[in-house]
């Protein structure tokens, strides 16, 4: 992730996208980390919009060969998870359409987490994330997550310090344990500055096929702003493990986030490594009883 | 839908596509409706691929208005719903990659039907059904669906014949309620020849990159080729209603397939005439507070 101070010249791209976006241990100062960054990539938007739609064939045969595995009913076959998280107007909707839009959606579970209603609230917070788990074979998408439990949570006041500050570690000891059982887990967060925030806001107010995205209530949430930042800052101290890190995207720019998650999403399929399964059945036996219909 | 008889001249592009494939009541022979035509298509699979492409701008502003509309809370939202229905290795799953999957995944509600799990089977046919309908400004897309219950059912003798018999009513009129409620129904059959199913099994045999696809009882279920003729003559013939008609998709040609289940869903959604949502706020506020965060 590159400093907003850093005098370094262009990275080459032939560095993992995983290796740069990933936040290393230590402290987190968001302010620290520059927002309009792009990192990883050279070139502009129309430079972007291309190589994002180049990764579709690669992405496309990637999922494929995942979903194979999952149907081909090996018990230990992968899954992957995506977990979007980011201030409003970040991109977690627009990331979703323009890059794992890229992606079969049979292959593909999306689910947004809003408020819990008041089943869910009946249960540990765990309990509606693990239902949502992707199945062997498949990539789930989580616009939100259980990181919600100490972001708006926590900034609102909706269980007190003594609930919220022991989720830090039960999260990740909960990652580690879906990991362990064959997980590919890929944390995002879409880092906007406060300023793309209200540009974006304002967006929505100057153009009326743009009114259903606005709600009053966002700009209640924007005056907490300050206060997001030091909850987001302690997911990311605190939740980036060795198993399960976190990704800061920068996303001040749409074109560079898009590609950067696609580009984040292709890596990790690679990194699985998927043979096509094998046939499990005697495949001359079959062409025989085929031939004979 | 071109009886393969047919002398007539190419039709012109102008006609509406669920016009020409719209079944038209009366006897279906399957035997007589031409799975290789291209009805309302001129041109070849390179044309075909464009045009499904040049689709994708219209396919995801309409469906973004559907989505809005519900997003803005009207109980009364309109919903989409898409029924795929043929033969093992008619393209449920290629219309879902290839024309479903230019729309927006957020706005799209998938569900595959397999053979019920024992809960299901606890319930009346329907209910497992009702519970995937999409939700207002949603579209939902049904690989396999309550019509197995008339066809898979029917053929493999599951239940008796008074039951399964009682059934085409009871769909009709229970789809009646949907259309009423407001969702819009689009049943597509893709149609295909016995030599196209057996030339696409024969395909997955001699590719280890598709052996995932095959399963011997794939053969088995070939071998009830005429009782499934049989099966789906009666639903086309009985359950082809004013308010929710079958759609005979000739699918021995891929992209022809793709084309029209696509410009299918972009003329139902045209004809749904949606606006965007009205402000719920007063936006001139909203802007005075905005700013002064």
């Amino acid at each position: 992730m590159a400093k907003k101070s850093s005098k370094a010249g262009p990275v080459p791209v032939t560095q993992p996208l995983s290796e740069l976006l990933r936040l290393p241990a230590g402290t987190v100062h968001l302010g620290e980390l520059d927002s309009a960054a792009t990192t990883g990539f050279e070139g502009g938007k129309s430079d972007a919009e291309a190589r994002t739609a180049a990764l579709e064939p690669e992405l496309s045969d990637l999922q494929e060969r995942l979903y194979a595995a999952g149907r081909s009913g090996e018990v230990d076959a992968p899954k992957v998870l995506v977990v979007l998280q980011g201030m409003d107007t970040s991109g977690k909707g627009g990331v979703i359409r323009h890059a794992i839009g890229m992606v079969d959606p049979q292959g593909v579970h999306i689910k947004a987490f809003k408020a819990p209603n008041e089943e869910e609230r009946a249960h540990p917070y765990l309990w509606r994330i693990e239902r949502e788990l992707p199945a062997p074979g498949m990539i789930g998408i989580f616009d939100r997550s259980q990181y919600e439990d100490v972001l708006t949570v926590r900034v609102n006041s909706l269980v007190k310090e003594s609930v919220w500050s022991k989720r830090y570690e039960e999260i990740n000891a909960w990652e580690d344990g879906l990991v362990a059982a064959g997980t590919t887990v890929i944390k995002c967060f879409l880092h906007i500055s406060s300023a793309t925030q209200k540009e974006r806001l304002a967006a929505r107010l100057d153009d009326p096929t743009k009114f259903w995205k606005y709600n009053p209530g966002d700009v209640d949430e924007r005056s907490k702003w300050l206060a997001y930042v030091e909850a987001y800052e302690a997911v990311l101290e605190r939740c980036s493990t060795q198993r399960a890190p976190w990704f800061v995207v920068p996303s001040d720019r749409k074109w560079y986030r898009n590609w950067a998650v696609a580009q984040l999403l292709v890596e990790h399929l690679r990194a699985l490594d998927l043979a096509w399964p094998p046939a499990g059945f005697d495949v001359a036996a079959e062409k025989v009883r085929l031939a004979a219909t």
